[in-house]
């Protein structure tokens, strides 16, 4: 046991004084129909939970995360060890990995292959045992040099050769993780365009390394059918760090990608709350026009610093931000495929064991919070113009008469000048009563 | 009546759905030994809530602030009694005001002096009928254009007279409101240094104009102290908007610029929200700033969209903030002379008397949450390094052995590398546990 | 005449002291194959130079630009003599206006529509006895209160055909004003959607909003196309202010917008600088992202502040700026139907008739250079990934063996993958040289 | 020989296509009754040029600084080898460092001592045989965990005195480093509070924190004095990263810090161009508070990328800011004991030893042009309020008269009431302009 301080964390309520227990969060309570934990789909990060230590631009890591390994091989397998008895301590049904959180990089690819090959089968028994599963796989196309000019985007064509042939193999991974006679599900692979942006465009053919990138990923859906992964991919979009990015610096601009290159129906959006920031956007928006585009797939969930200005992936806690998360979501018809993955890590000073429970209680509780004031919100009727009562108030005008026109194509500017000329001075639209409406929102969530 | 539509605003409690009624501003109860209201001491600005009508950069007023009044005299008496219908209804018992927001801007100076001293003796009349006080004036010295190259910073020695002739009138009316015989009580004067910045550096002597800035504020001193005024005088830090800011930034740079003048006895800070983040702080951090230097004067009380980059001056809603404003005010010994002056205007599409009142009790619930929250924070004992446990608990090394030599000037360099030698590598700080204490916040605030 | 004290704007060269002469723009000297007249074609913003006096939200006007009228009809006459007075003594050849910038708003609408009539033929004539042209025209959507939620977004129907009627009429005006038998030419029509956003989510259906303004832009390309007006339609990216920007937030935005809504027949971009900085991008990246997608239409050429969060339109002057966006208008082949429009205005206090001048020859030397060093780069052959060496320097694995494979579609992930094993480790891709190529760009800036 | 593929580099003018020449920087010439190399003080950063690979949050070195070194000590000796060899190619004559570029970190603070000693010596070897200065040292008190709650501010008092030891060593190397008998000089100390923050106030008491840093700054100061270094202390604002900052946010902050604990005489500003404008200032403002303030000390001349929200350190290469800063720092009587240290790193893709060479000569290119440009400037006459007959125009009401009456302390409010009652309505303050100005700059800069 790697974690004998913590007890299997469960739910005791808002009264209780137990840092190991869920106040909120109450798995298999029913809300709107469904468990809590169908709802949420809670899914631990790899990388950031079992492999980082607390580095950053300044400093070398706070916290020891061998869990007791020596050798390469013993390090990966007891990470994998301790993020099987995290996530079931948490409750925790799905974990997100890139391929080298689950191995040490080695010096060749074959090598490398071989290695991940030998730890996936390992996780793989663990999750035929455990129930566990995979939400998705991604590669990591950022850190070793010879991607420093972008991996589909590099300018480098063998480089991309390399990209693609580490993109293979994880889809390789991925299905693996998925296969299970008549426990198969539907996984996904995420492309989150670590290096695939500029830094001055002075020595950069944009439009070739997007067309590139696209290639790349038609590669992979085509590969991945091939084989028979029929999972989802996704676009993470982020708008820079740590260079500008392109295709992909925030969710309008991956959808008009995808699109233009005849991805769409194979894509979604993976959207991440900081990366939203980031971009000069709340999450809510991005999770609006994911959805509104029919786009939501799947969501890394934390938080920034606004008052930092690169991606700190906090832990999210804020339950503004939850509420109107997971209000969005239920709009949307719920997660699908995807899920919620904490790609959050603990602040570098937060160096122990008990440190990497409090971030996942800390954020399970929010998320759960978020999900109980949605339904709460949604039931409640007075605010919400996604309703079918508050549309109507507020946009009922282009259900009839000269609104209907519009919209049925009837109408031209021509009548519609005459329309206007008849009518005199429009009625002014009514008050937008946005704090009448935060109003609502403080009573239903503190009440 | 002006509101007609709006009753006395009373505490329902949380489950009430009438719009016109506090879910959690209870006034009158007390909490941590003292009523609601004496810990939160609310104001109204005269100048959003009796005067603006919605005007932005690119659109006119969406709403009339009339009143029903039509010449200038008419329309400022108007505004009056609205203004105090307004309070009476909320239970609110303090306003701010500027010299111009209580009459429209006149010809002359002795114009305008005359209809001042005319509206002012109005107003005492109502706030001796009410009890109503005035927490604070100020001096428009903005909106004028001989005021286009600052005021007390201004290139020109006739437009800092003029300068000074206006804020001598405020005063002398902030005086007359706070005269009462046995009634009398302490009100405060703010510089809030609208136009006091500069567009560029190439024609800008800012050594010179801080100068002066410093010198009419020591005159506003010597004038008050010998009319018998001994009121608060206050900062209020901007960075920006219009201009780039200069001696006032944030509460560090305005806090620095009244010790180097020697206007630090008589001056507090007023902090505002929306100023703090477009600082780049949060409200918390100036707060905070000013409390540590004893310099927490009162609070002008709104919030900022973090995605627009201007001073949006919206009814504070968010609770976290709310609750560690409060928790700052109160660790901080209360509000003193100060209080919480609502300088926020609805949006421009709540273009209705009721939006008024909307906006009133939003924040009025917002804060009340607030100082509910943080004395159960306090009280509560797990988070809260300034607790005297708390601080204890993570400070403690400072209070014996070698901190204690440290903070009482008997350590050296030589001391204490001689004492690093010995001791090798020093036990590791102790984790931060910002997660863990992120999550009881969420465990009081919401449980 | 309107502004006597300033002669005829002349080059006079770079050593001219003459605060009325261009030091670096002449007009009619040729290079790179055009005269740089043809290459720049500036025009005139109407708003900011005939109408706007310098009010912001802290202060009214510091100059009366009524030039001698008194009613609205003859100050609308004579903002237009002094608009060609203007536009003759610095050699510009175009003009762009808002409906409203031509006329005071009217009281119903036909009054405005009649009014608009005499003042569009006004100007005609004044246009027919120059040559001056009409770059493009749009409607002013924003400033009535009736527009507080947006126009074509409007959740009013009513309001909506207001809107129509307005763009119908500015369409009349734009096809007058391109009008001339043999002389008649192409003109543009721009949607700049000044309040085609939102406050907040939770009172706006964003889906039915984009569908909206899109059956606007939809009704007047049918009408333009009706009554024989083939101009040019443009979007104008705009993040924020004053609400959160949704379908026009950057090009990207834009452009996905376009698409999906078939209009990128009839529509291209008119990418604004300082709207640019404000979505967090560079203008060059805009131009490039533009000119990438056969979107790169025409320019709002000004700046922003970096240090202030809103459009403070201030004139261009920064000449790397200049050369980057001449570059990529020039690798993009000119302008086309569209040009460079001075979406700027004087500082506050910038309040003299000469300052009105001093903004343009600012601007239009600044220009000038950009123009002059974007050729000298060019042809220095030096920098520059876009010119035919450098890319296959850069890029030249694209074009050969494995990358020409990936490039037409012969590749698999498979046979990437066996390449990749097969070829090791690749070799890095090559220096990006940053460093060097900034030293180029000031060398031959500065040299 | 390191660098032999690189020549030694001299000035060859602005027609020159050697990449290896200066095309501005002539050290030897005379500008200004000083020559350039004397106003410039040029220093390379020990850290960026000789130890930093290129290692980022997302990836690895992509070059390798070893320099043919394979142990610690080896390749310590190899990088002052390379780093002498490096600044005698470009004619640099300082450097800067801290304590932990010029060894790897030891296990215990006894070897790590010893190990400084040793390679001190090495080093002031090599600075006798050259001639070559250290501008000033630092101690690294970010990167080990001990250090994750700050140094002077952290929470244990055993940490601070490691940091104190380690402060004394640093000073003890500049001690030795500036002895010389006859050729001794006087070198500085930079704190620039890498980790001196914090992550949230609910576990900070940023008052005693703060305390605590004073202290240690005064034990350095007695120290330093004791031993015999009268070299200048610096600190250096920086607002963030990793942590938000809090004595030192900013030039206003740490001067009033500075001032508040009595260390202003001992205490000058190290400012940095990055730092500025990630505080929301520009590059000049900082300059400028500084100066006016009598603390502009020393330069870290690097430049951010205004869409990136942290410090990328990058070469400076802007020539606007440049002109602006050596425009600041003659105007302040130039860098006395101060100078321009190249805080700047290649850009991670420029990974190959004659890209360390193009970013320096960038930037003692850029600033050479700054240098020029400042002199022009000053030499011209047309802009410049800072200039006798610049400033006389502007400020000239405050030499005379009520200006005069009022600096001189002899005006009261009451006095200036009725002088203002008197004068009536005061004549407008003259124009700003700011776009003349900025016309003047751009003839100076590339006429």
């Amino acid at each position: 046991m790697i974690f004998p301080n913590v007890p299997q964390v469960k739910y005791e309520g808002p009264e209780s004084r137990n840092p190991f227990a869920f106040k909120f969060y109450d798995p298999d309570k029913v809300i709107s129909g469904k468990t809590m934990r169908a709802h949420l789909k809670f899914a631990m990060a790899w990388w950031h939970n079992l492999t980082a230590g607390g580095t950053d631009m300044f400093g070398r890591a706070t916290i020891d995360k061998s869990f007791g390994g020596t050798t390469p091989m013993e390090i990966a397998k007891a990470r994998a060890d301790a993020g099987f008895e995290f996530m079931r301590k948490l409750g925790i049904d799905y974990f997100c990995f890139h391929d080298l959180d689950l191995i040490a990089e080695a010096d060749t690819l074959e090598a490398q292959n071989r290695q991940l090959d030998e730890i996936a089968a390992y996780i793989k028994g663990k999750m035929d045992a455990t129930g566990i599963k995979c939400l998705w796989g991604t590669t990591n196309l950022t850190n070793n040099p010879r991607f420093m000019n972008g991996a589909g985007s590099s300018n480098s064509a063998d480089v991309f050769a390399r990209a693609a042939a580490n993109v293979k193999k994880t889809l390789d991974i991925m299905y693996l993780f998925t296969q299970g006679g008549e426990n198969s599900y539907t996984g996904g692979f995420v492309f989150w365009g670590g290096r695939e942006g500029y830094e001055t465009l002075w020595n950069t053919d944009m439009a070739l390394e997007r067309d590139n990138v696209a290639r790349l990923m038609h590669l992979a859906v085509d590969y991945a059918r091939k084989i028979g992964f029929n999972g989802q991919f996704y676009i993470e979009p982020k708008p820079k760090e740590p260079m500008k990015h392109q295709y992909d610096y925030d969710a309008e601009t991956a959808i008009g990608f995808l699109r233009k290159y005849g991805l769409d129906g194979d894509f979604k959006l993976n959207i991440e709350a900081n990366h939203a920031t980031l971009a000069g956007h709340t999450f809510r928006h991005e999770l609006r026009v994911a959805a509104d585009n029919n786009m939501l797939g799947s969501i890394d969930a934390n938080t920034g610093d606004p008052h930092l200005g690169w991606d700190t992936d906090e832990f999210a806690y804020n339950v503004y931000d939850t509420t109107e998360c997971m209000y969005e979501v239920l709009r949307a018809g719920g997660f699908g495929w995807g899920g919620l993955n904490f790609d959050a890590k603990n602040r570098r000073p937060s160096n122990t064991y008990e440190d990497m429970f409090h971030g996942f209680i800390l954020s399970m509780d929010a998320f759960a919070l978020g999900l109980i004031n949605a339904v709460k919100i949604w039931d409640d009727g007075r605010v919400g113009v996604l309703s079918p009562e508050g549309h109507a108030e507020r946009y009922g005008s282009w259900n009839s008469g000269i609104g209907l026109a519009i919209r049925s194509g009837k109408a031209t500017l021509e009548s519609l000048s005459d329309y206007a000329l008849k009518q005199g001075e429009p009625q002014l639209p009514g008050s937008g009563r946005q704090e009448y409406i935060q109003n609502v929102i403080n009573q239903v969530t503190f009440g």
